[in-house]
């Protein structure tokens, strides 16, 4: 295929390699794969699902490893709360700590600074449910756990509030003591409610701290490890430029585009167009905190490699499954009517085309059950439904661009 | 071995046999197994873990199977609640409906008349924690949900608050919907704290339900379910006697004890000890509600073929690990010290010679982070080794009294 051209060409560590391009739909779409210093090797464009305490909610990992998923995405702040990085370095790292044989990410707490910080404040972003020790929930305008200095971030922990200062040289030392594959610089994540000044001076900090995170990283690494620059500056397109080509500058292994993606998929859309002539080919790329199906298509179209976000796992957990029907690919198992049927009375699979345990196994009637009782064991069920969706949904889409027939794959998906 | 008699006499409907017997240490020991109708079978003794609501808690019924579990315990009331006996009977009944291939047990509801009944007033017995729909929790003193009437029980539901009003008739009819193959008759369990009249009283008024219960039974069954009559009585030997003597009487597929068993293995002991005589060589027996490690070698020593209880599952879920380690074989995963060392620097398994997934896969200081973090998982793993903790007991049990030494077993296992 003359649109197709390939290219094994390796980074410096060959840490990545680029197998294929292809500008299909005048996009650009990109095949390749990860592998650690461990040799696990993942393939790219992947979905990372979220591994917030070294564990995917409801799931252990050998499920993690059986359905087929070679990277998680494990959050620092939380780790350096629980159990902390000294216990998990003496385990041996986060791979023989949790029993998981892949590419483990980790980020550098920059995105609690927001999700902690500005979020609670602006009642935006991600959902904000802390529970105190009494149980409370905290919500918007309530207690603020981050703060941002110049030089550091301040948080108190919601988990005993104690004080606990992260400077960009100790989120990567806690990073290497986790021993994670891929880490993250400490950046600092605005909210889409900041205005452009506020965003402005955020990304030049956030350059700053890139830079002291790269430069300690490069004096203290064995050589084991891979760090990601970190392109902020919101839905700025000034901003955006300037973040990317500075961080681009920097000996970084690869990139990830962090911040506040605006509201829709045409504004990721727009922001990525902006930053991706920055990002050199070689470097994988991470698209941080995306997404929904939607959005995984415009992280594909738009050179990405790699993307986290808690949508399949958390949806799973309120009972909301992922199944092959535009334009939502959701339903709610815990409705009364599923497929038009009662839902009590649906005694056949989610998706009677899947081919994942939870379906081969059981019906949306016992799932339903499973779900109006309280019993665990239905959020582990749908979560391996829902994981193996984005993993299914990945696979097919890598293999539509190697096979140059990407615009099909994706007309019959949305059924267009 | 002069002290066993190989034995494969069969009931009338080849439901159980009873494979050999032994009087070593003047116990009543015995071997067998239990068939149902779809030709599942489950050796005796067997501890047969509770699946309340059609789950065992953190559990789906695959890793059921995979753990070697042969038979389970389901609450006919929780299932009469949700989802119902209508909607279970048009899956195909129990096993289909949650995809379980083994001996399901149903009880009769009589106990749940106890647990929201009388036990809320004097708080005994299990563990009362109601969650009404405003996530209140009841305690002892408040509120009963059951009440007993010389004809049927009347409950509120304590999900909808719903009247239910539960029959001998009624309650095998819930049953035989359920399809389970193991069905109890309906009867009342009392109060350790009931006199001895109204213990008595109880103990008639279960007298006649049961002979109601096999009638109704015996007009509309299809031959491919099984009735135990249960033995009620308390602590009372002359309750016990006449309770046995008559429910021993009536044509029953297996005898069940029931109702309070007094408060140490001593009373339990003694009650068997009272019943036994009076319950036919070749019925299989089930002791209700029991139980510990201790609790198991009494029932076995007694006679008992199966036991059903929540302790393992319900350990495993507030992080409490059985071990081989007399006098308590039990530690727990939450506290600061694991066998002397700090519980998070415990990079070995629960148990290093057990062969469970949980302990193959993930260590202690795994474990007790995933506990400190309030993963849902680490319940699940608990459970697994919990379950097989148990599984392996019995399996061993069986063993030493076909070999002929369960003195030498159970001396080894008590370290006496």
């Amino acid at each position: 295929m003359k649109n197709c051209i390939e290219n094994t060409k390796k980074t410096d560590k060959s840490f990545f390699q680029l197998i294929r391009k292809s500008d299909e739909g005048n996009f650009n779409l990109r095949v390749g794969k990860i592998i650690n210093s461990k040799g696990y090797e993942l393939p790219t464009p992947s979905f990372i699902p979220v591994a917030t305490n070294a564990s995917i909610r409801a799931l252990d990992s050998k499920k993690i490893i059986e359905l087929g998923i070679k990277g998680i995405f494990v959050n620092t702040y939380h780790m350096h709360l629980a159990p902390g990085e000294d216990y998990v370095e003496e385990a041996g790292g986060l791979h023989k700590f949790m029993n998981y044989q892949g590419v483990i990410f980790t980020d550098s707490g920059g995105f609690q600074a927001f999700s902690l910080g500005q979020a609670i404040v602006d009642g935006v972003g991600k959902i904000v449910s802390i529970f105190s020790k009494e149980g409370k929930r905290r919500n918007k305008n309530e207690e603020k756990f981050a703060e941002i200095k110049e030089d550091k971030i301040i948080f108190k922990s919601h988990l005993d509030g104690k004080i606990i200062e992260l400077t960009p040289e100790k989120s990567i030392m806690i990073q290497q003591k986790l021993g994670s594959d891929i880490l993250m610089v400490l950046d600092e994540c605005t909210s889409p409610l900041s205005s452009y000044e506020y965003t402005k001076k955020a990304m030049e900090r956030s350059k700053k701290w890139a830079k002291i995170c790269l430069e300690y990283f490069k004096q203290t690494t064995k050589g084991d490890q891979f760090l990601y620059g970190i392109i902020q500056g919101g839905y700025h397109y000034d901003l955006r430029k300037d973040s990317a080509e500075f961080i681009c500058s920097l000996d970084f292994d690869g990139i990830a585009i962090g911040g506040s993606l605006g509201t829709s998929k045409e504004n990721i859309k727009e922001i990525l167009s902006w930053v991706l002539p920055y990002i050199p080919e070689n470097k994988p790329r991470h698209l941080l905190g995306i997404g929904s199906i939607q959005e995984i298509f415009t992280a594909v179209e738009n050179g990405m490699d790699t993307f986290d976000c808690v949508i399949p796992t958390r949806y799973a957990r309120t009972g909301t499954v992922f199944v092959k029907t535009p334009p939502s690919f959701v339903k709610d198992i815990t409705a009364k009517y599923y497929n038009g049927y009662e839902t009590k009375r649906y005694h056949k699979p989610v998706d009677e085309n899947c081919n994942c345990y939870t379906c081969q196994n059981y019906t949306v009637s016992y799932l339903h059950h499973l779900f109006y009782v309280g019993e665990i064991s239905a959020m582990t069920l749908l979560t391996i439904h829902n994981l193996n969706f984005y993993n299914n949904l990945l696979a097919d889409i890598r293999k539509s661009i190697i096979e140059g027939r990407y615009l099909e794959f994706k007309k019959n998906f949305f059924q267009i």
